[in-house]
């Protein structure tokens, strides 16, 4: 056997968020491909006009004959929401299991792309191409996530996925502690892992802990009563209905992404002894101290329930003074002005807000230290590759490796190759990565003309000015001028106007100019009056036109 | 003595940032106006190209006839950031204590505008029209903070500015609190006041407790250990230097802001026992186990020292493996994506980061719980009016005051006028309030028409198409397109010619059109193509020529 066992990351090594990792097995030129999971993440200012965001998958597109298969570890967006947008590109099989399955086959419903999804059991253990795969049941804030163990003839690798070890997940068993001690008894070459909360000291709370206290602060509501979660955490779903229901309030969905994971998860058993959820139009009709209602939108994100509901034009559901909206999930970095913004309109409703910073609302889905550090008691890999993280995460991650006694930490981000074995661990190549963002139909690059073309009209504005020359280089009629995002209402172009005529004129009196030099003088001339007059440099063009 | 005392804020009450406060005192129509503080804010993603934000003034600009001045309670941006600003359209005195006054000259030294500046002494009492103003002292992360006791024919307001009551606050004397009780005594109408940390149980911590934390971390520090905070902060800068004194280290400056300030504070007094700063230039020379660099750019702003050094761009300053950079401030709402991007860049350069998440590094200004309890207890108004954050925090300040037994909570955002009195506080109208942004050379409208340009341009590209016609509505000559923020490298524009191109065919054969008709046909044929092929409805104008 020679070769190389190679680790990739093309997303999610350098952020948290846009996962795709991938495996490489055989001599460089004639190696064969796994992809562990394909996800999206979200904008932001930086990509005006963009709805998500994904990892440029150019490289592995390019060898997609090669690539042998993409499993999901679960089925959150960072790691499935990309499979719509780029699937096409890479025409493999793709492996979940049932609950993942279902979730991707409600996405793929709203587009036209029809992958071979397979379907693989919890605890499987499955062959693609020259990778022996097991799946060990983790815990994290969402059913069925999975660690891999990715078994080669060059050694094991544990590819985490994102987890937390959590002794009562409500939803789902325990991480199966056995399996990874039983994986790490027979030797792992490398641990590939989480590192979102390498910087949270302690353990991350158990989701059963939750109960307790929603129910309590639930019980001390008198009015209507929101509760705000990720949709796909059915655990916490499962939780705010029984809180609802020991204070002997019925439960109610807002949100279509809310009624989508639950039929996901009821299809999949889960649920199983939580009444059905009733209908935003139900709900809307209980007495306000009898009815709970779970609503999307706890990211401040202004099409989801909540923040219809904040704004009075929700069809269904009306909050007031006395009532009460629980966030029962964290901030994510880049939301808080989206987020306070919610809030205040809330509190302009009278809207009592419950939080994680006054109340115990949420537990994370992620390991804090305590758990990473149990995490490499039980697997004790030779070769440490944080991912999942910001530099920062990821270099704190590996120091915390080293303390645990791991031989080496490699760290890499996305577009860095990593050599597992033979031999030490090292970046052997990089590869080219980058970003696509979904905007309108099409995927375009991030640091692409499209979007370089919007940042600079953002702070510059846009100017156009149409000139029509005659032969001798006279105006055949007024110059027309568009200025976007420059003038004010009732602010008049005429200075623009009058430096294009000069610049037409005076180069009329120059040596014969050809029009690419008229129109670069009359670029100038007008671009000049914007700088002087108010101080901005537009992107400025010019339509000559020759009659 | 006929009329009413009224409170009007046009800035500030609603959000963190950009104070504008104003008092009322007469009949309406005659009232004489007091204004207090006068400050910007930083734009945002909604803002695109305005560098700071300022509250529209219009209001009191109408009226600015019977502004008798403009107090400034102390020095920070938010509160006397926007005078260079707005000064000649109010043409009122500004009354300020020395060391404000000396941070305001040099902003001013910037512009060309020369308001008077009246200099009035810590705990001064002064005469505006009909206001009898008292200062006292507070405390707060800048020296000479002061709260305004305002007496009128009506009876005394206290305006508190930012503050927290700091038993050590290094630089300037402790809160005045023998003041604060004597006007209480007499008897407050209302207290105007700071609700930045309403949500902050206890107490917000000492300025004097983070020297022995300071020292000890510089203490643990090999390399060059580089300090970021806010510049204003001249009790931080005198701690950090003595930090790193008892480590037998000196301390330099990075920053153009910290220079203004240091200069500003020794000016007047402040930093006596603290030697002077080493330049830029001499610290680059001292060897790194003898340095700690005190440098601007807490907030990732990319302008700032940290910043440059950190991209490798300074031209003295220069960090590496095992240097220390210790982020003493907090993390201003909004910065956080921008400060973890500087995090990371230091990160990669093998640079330790120290945080208040894991060291006592940093102490808030404004006060917690704990002192607003104790400010209600010295001064005990009749009315509270809370200013100086968002809605939520207002709303949770009012409550707070009731429960301290105020009798009476008024709620006001920016543009409503409260009667303080006679009689029961109440909002008694509402005045035209906005935001203006600082805009290349000019102040434009947040919400007015070349911002939401930029917005539009921002979110859909923008289109530009000429089309010259002779006079039987042929084409004479080939239609000019200018497409920003919409295509890639490579993308031709072809189809959207053609489009045009048909668009005049056949408005041509219908009966005769006016030139808008056919270029409306033209708009809507070019914006069909981009919305077909890639999803997108741009922002098109079309610039008809007839010859």
């Amino acid at each position: 056997m020679s070769g190389e066992l190679v680790f990739l990351p093309l997303g999610g090594a350098g952020e948290i968020g846009m996962n795709l990792n991938l495996y490489g097995f055989g001599p460089p030129g004639e190696r064969r491909w796994l992809m562990v999971d394909l996800g999206v993440t979200f904008g932001d200012a930086a990509q005006p006009g963009a709805d998500v965001i994904m990892p440029d998958p150019a490289f592995i597109a390019e060898r997609r004959e090669r690539l042998e298969g993409l499993v999901l570890t679960h089925a959150h967006e960072d790691h499935l929401g990309a499979v719509p947008y780029l699937w096409e590109r890479l025409q493999c099989p793709v492996y979940a299991t049932p609950f993942t399955r279902s979730v991707l086959k409600r996405k793929l419903d709203e587009v036209e792309v029809s992958p071979e999804i397979i379907e693989v059991p919890m605890s499987g253990r499955f062959t693609i191409g020259p990778f022996d795969l097991e799946l060990i049941t983790l815990t994290h804030s969402i059913p069925e996530p999975n660690a891999i163990a990715i078994r080669t003839a060059l050694g094991t690798v544990l590819h985490t996925g994102d987890w937390k070890l959590d002794p009562g997940p409500v939803v789902g068993p325990v991480a199966d502690e056995d399996a990874l001690r039983r994986v790490g008894s027979e030797g792992v070459l490398a641990m590939v892992c989480d590192s979102t909360n390498v910087f949270v000291p302690g353990a991350s709370g158990s989701e059963s802990g939750l109960l307790a206290s929603l129910t309590g602060i639930i019980g001390g509501c008198e009015g209507r009563v929101a509760v705000t979660c990720f949709s796909s955490n059915v655990a916490r779903l499962e939780t705010i209905a029984a809180a609802a229901a020991a204070n002997d309030r019925n439960t109610g969905l807002a949100g279509r992404s809310l009624r989508r994971f639950d039929a996901a998860a009821r299809e999949n058993g889960y649920l199983a002894s939580t009444p059905a959820f009733l209908a935003e139009d139900e709900v809307g009709f209980l007495p306000r101290d009898k009815a709970v209602i779970i609503c999307t939108g706890s990211q401040g994100d202004p099409r989801a329930a909540l923040k219809r509901i904040a704004d009075g034009g929700h069809a269904h559901v009306t909050l007031e003074e006395g009532d009460t909206v629980i966030f029962s999930a964290r901030v994510i970095p880049g939301n808080e002005a989206a987020i306070a913004r919610l809030q205040n309109r809330l509190t302009a409703l009278g809207v009592r807000i419950v939080t994680e910073r006054d109340h115990l609302v949420h537990v994370s889905g992620h390991p804090a230290r305590d758990e990473l550090v149990e995490m490499y008691q039980l697997v004790r890999p030779r070769i440490a590759v944080p991912v999942h993280g910001e530099l920062r995460h990821m270099v704190e991650h590996a120091n915390l490796a080293r303390d645990c006694q791991v031989p080496e930490a490699v760290v890499a981000e996305n577009g860095a190759m990593v050599r597992l074995g033979p031999g030490r661990a090292a970046i052997v190549e990089r590869v080219p990565s980058g970003r696509l963002a979904a905007d309108g139909k099409r995927l375009i690059k991030v640091d692409g003309e499209a979007m370089r073309g919007r940042r600079r009209a953002l702070f510059n504005g846009v100017l156009v000015v149409t000139v029509v020359l005659d032969s001798d280089g006279m105006l055949a009629a007024p110059p027309r001028l568009t200025a976007l995002g420059l003038l004010e209402e009732g602010e008049m172009a005429e200075p623009v106007i009058a430096a294009v005529e000069e610049a037409v004129r005076s180069s009329g009196k120059k040596a014969p100019l050809d029009d690419d030099a008229v129109a670069e003088e009359v670029r100038i001339a007008a671009r000049r009056v914007f700088r002087e007059i108010y101080g901005k440099k537009p992107v400025t063009s010019v339509h000559l036109v020759r009659v």
